[in-house]
């Protein structure tokens, strides 16, 4: 239990832990009401569910800006000689106190409503591939997210403040330089990706069919071999892919199957493993404390790309787990290890984000990053996105959207009112090689780990580093005692450059 | 939503509904943990899950006994005119109040500490079969008891403020009433069965295996004759059967498989089915109210005993039923519609009282009502409870359990610390058969309506009569409204002897 936990040790903090706990249970019980309503709940149940997550979030905020709370956190700030867990439980909830307190509460109650309705609007402009219709809920929600800047303040640039919302600490100038570093030779190479004698539009195992249970019990033997605790875990369906952290001991990742295409499946699975590694490996004695759950979206999404990209996409691995495949997927006898691995890795410019491959993905994300901070800066209007969106396809991906509904409508994240949350995409796509780089250093090279199997270390290692912290640290901070220096695009391009020149004879 | 429902017009009450959300919200969120803890939860989660129910039990009676909810409640009883669902509400929210208030702190959190570890101790006494092991626990929670009538005070005896815990209004008279009309006729109609050349000990089918899938597939068959909607609800499987409305957009229900004895399974489905229904059928516009839910324990059971016995027990019911149950269970093609409606309505005297028939069930129920208040009178003693069971069991069951887990030690009840609990499964079987009677009063036939598949119209019946009202009304209201008469044990009577009668040939 967290008020018995030998980590923390200050008075202080141990009241602010025990203060806490509802705010925590409040916390799980919300997570399994969201996990089960992507898997389990029976359809009709959505309006009395609706309900229930709106009071809970509400006696939430209501709780964590309690007077009591608040005066304990102001307490815990005094405090001399903390240890790094218990600075880092005071830094937790002084932000997320802060992130509340600073919006008025109409404020609040205007972006719940219009959020709500903005999904429901960009749903059907989506499916009608009509942007006029979501224009002026967009709008409205850039006009929200401005004056979130203004109540959060900011030190260099307005959108600073709705980075920071999602990973704390991020600035626009650390998107820019990582873009900048990025973009010229992203672009170069899947340029001369396009212009190889090795560029295939489409692999013939995009098409390939499966059986849904066989490709269900393939996943399953992939989260054995990287040794998945299914005493803390589960494995389900569900629309999308998504994993949820209820509990350091309750971690579940669901998949999709949509009948062809394995590599859709399988990666995603891999991807999720990832997430739910990160989830599972925190240190069981911050349980229940503020600091029990991944410090940020970009972190915990270098969890996930280090095993699918690193792991997942890797030669070695297709090579050493080509006769698993086959057992599942019997279409494979007439593939060779090359054939998967290309497939694996396949290269084009896709219109839909979620479909990229690592070439292109973070492509994607620039065009959105580039958007939201020009909408922010007040340099884009809302009514020209549609074409700017297109004329950016065009630049960085070679290709135009014959649609909105496959261009500038295809997330949801807007009508969610997220903006600034896609750049955390390409730092977790970032970071994921330089872990391996560190991790490599210190273990001998992953494809030496993955032919011995040698999972659990692999697992170890990022427990050590990243896992076992939850959010003691900030992300920066973590970042840097894990791999003593800060994010940097260098090892991720060089990775990208020299894969691809073998994988497309460049 | 709630706080737009046309059944409550009154300000005062709107403002009760309104305030009690957040409680509600939480005992939404509780049902689904504790579901998913019988049914999806990896095992080692069972440490964190249980820190998450302390702190929403805690947080819900904070709520509940706030200055503000109690003040509301004080306002509404002063309203007049209140409509019955608006009256219903004050009282079930004063009556909850009341329950808490009553109790100091230190008394909760003893009474908290010494169920946790009885639980535990039970288990091991049971598994050992050693009385003494629990001997002092059992001592303990008898003595909690108590006292905890002395704090919630009563006006005739002691006894009567525990059955009131669990059954609004239930009396110690009442069910002594109860008792002494069932006891000598149950006892007799037992002897004759025993003196009958029909009686058999065993009966073959007991034996029967079955393959699970198929048993799944059988009761799913059930599940949709009776129009269960499954787009809000859901069958799945737990170590014991048992339902939880989460809302009434969310009902479930499980079952488990034993592998032999259909009966079991089968039964036990319909059985919870009927819980499952009351929970669905709650009028949908008191939805997220404080009157949301079944009234009593009693009335519950009573909606599960009417399709367990009076529906899946029936003749009629096996016999329409019968190419369906050989389709699921081939071994039937052996054994007539007689064989298989005897096996449904076998009658021995069982040791185990979850395992027992219709004739003995309310004997094992009498046992441990007269055990209960012989203790609470201070005229039995704790330790010669296993020898005033098992000379019980002789008298009333005409068997002797031979070691103390087949006896006093079988059920979890009383070291959960509910003692007055038990008489409600008798109210409930007798009350089954009430309105098996009125229903078919109003309706026709039981047989009739099982011939014609009639199911909606028994659902609506009891949705009119019983279900919709939610706890709108007390129980004993609630039951005088449906039947124009309160309990009585004398329809029950009458058809036990006739049934057993025709059965046994007596």
């Amino acid at each position: 239990m967290a008020e018995k936990s030998e980590l923390i040790q200050n008075k202080v903090i141990k009241d602010i832990v025990n203060q806490h706990l509802d705010i925590w249970a409040l916390g799980y019980a919300s997570s399994l009401l969201g996990w089960d309503m992507e898997t389990y709940m029976p359809k009709e149940a959505i309006n009395e569910r609706s309900i229930v997550f709106g009071r809970l979030s509400v006696l939430q905020q209501r709780l964590l800006l309690s007077d009591k709370m608040r005066e304990l956190v102001k307490k815990g700030e005094k405090e001399q000689n903390l240890n790094d867990y218990e600075a880092g439980i005071v830094r937790t909830l002084k932000r997320r106190i802060e992130k509340f307190e600073k919006l008025p509460p109409e404020f609040v109650e205007e972006l719940e409503k219009v959020r709500a309705k903005s999904q429901v609007v960009w749903r059907e402009a989506r499916q009608k591939s009509d942007f006029n219709l979501f224009k002026p809920y967009l709008q409205k929600l850039f006009d929200l997210a401005k004056k979130a800047t203004e109540y959060w303040g900011y030190e260099e640039h307005p959108y600073d403040a709705l980075l920071d919302f999602f990973e704390e600490g991020l600035l626009t100038r650390d998107v820019e330089v990582m873009f900048s570093e990025i973009r010229p030779r992203l672009t170069d190479l899947l340029q001369k990706i396009l212009n190889s004698p090795e560029y295939m539009e489409t692999h013939p195992l995009e098409e390939a069919e499966y059986e849904i249970e066989k490709m269900r019990e393939l996943n399953l033997e992939i989260l054995k071999l990287f040794q998945f605790n299914f005493n803390r875990g589960r494995y389900d369906i569900s629309a999308h892919p998504f994993t949820t952290g209820i509990g350091i001991t309750d971690v579940r990742l669901t998949t999709r199957y949509g009948g062809k295409n394995f590599k859709e499946s399988l990666l995603a699975t891999i991807h999720e493993f990832g997430h739910a590694t990160y989830d599972m490996q925190i240190d069981e004695r911050l349980m229940a404390t503020p600091v029990a759950e991944g410090v940020s979206l970009g972190v915990h999404e270098s969890q996930s790309r280090f095993w699918e990209n690193m792991i997942g996409r890797n030669k070695t691995f297709v090579e050493v787990n080509m006769e698993l495949f086959r057992k599942y997927m019997p279409f494979l006898k007439d593939y060779t290890v090359d054939d998967v691995y290309k497939y694996f890795n396949l290269v084009k410019p896709e219109l839909i984000r979620v479909e990229a491959n690592e070439v292109t993905y973070n492509q994607h994300i620039l065009i959105r990053f580039e958007i939201e901070k020009g909408v922010i800066e007040g340099k884009m209007q809302v009514d020209e996105l549609p074409q700017i969106w297109n004329e950016k396809m065009q630049k960085y991906l070679k290709i135009t959207p014959p649609n909105d509904a496959l261009g500038v409508l295809q997330d949801i994240h807007w009508s969610m009112g997220s903006i600034g949350y896609f750049p955390t995409y390409s730092i977790g796509t970032i970071l994921a090689v330089q872990f391996a780089r560190k991790l490599e250093k210190d273990l001998g090279s992953l494809d030496d780990l993955i032919k011995a199997k040698k999972y659990k270390e692999i697992k170890d290692w990022l427990r050590e580093k990243v896992h076992r912290w939850g959010s003691t640290y900030t992300p920066k901070d973590l970042v840097k005692r894990a791999l003593g220096e800060p994010m940097n695009p260098q090892p991720f391009l060089e990775h990208m450059e020299k894969k691809y020149k073998e994988l497309y004879n460049l």
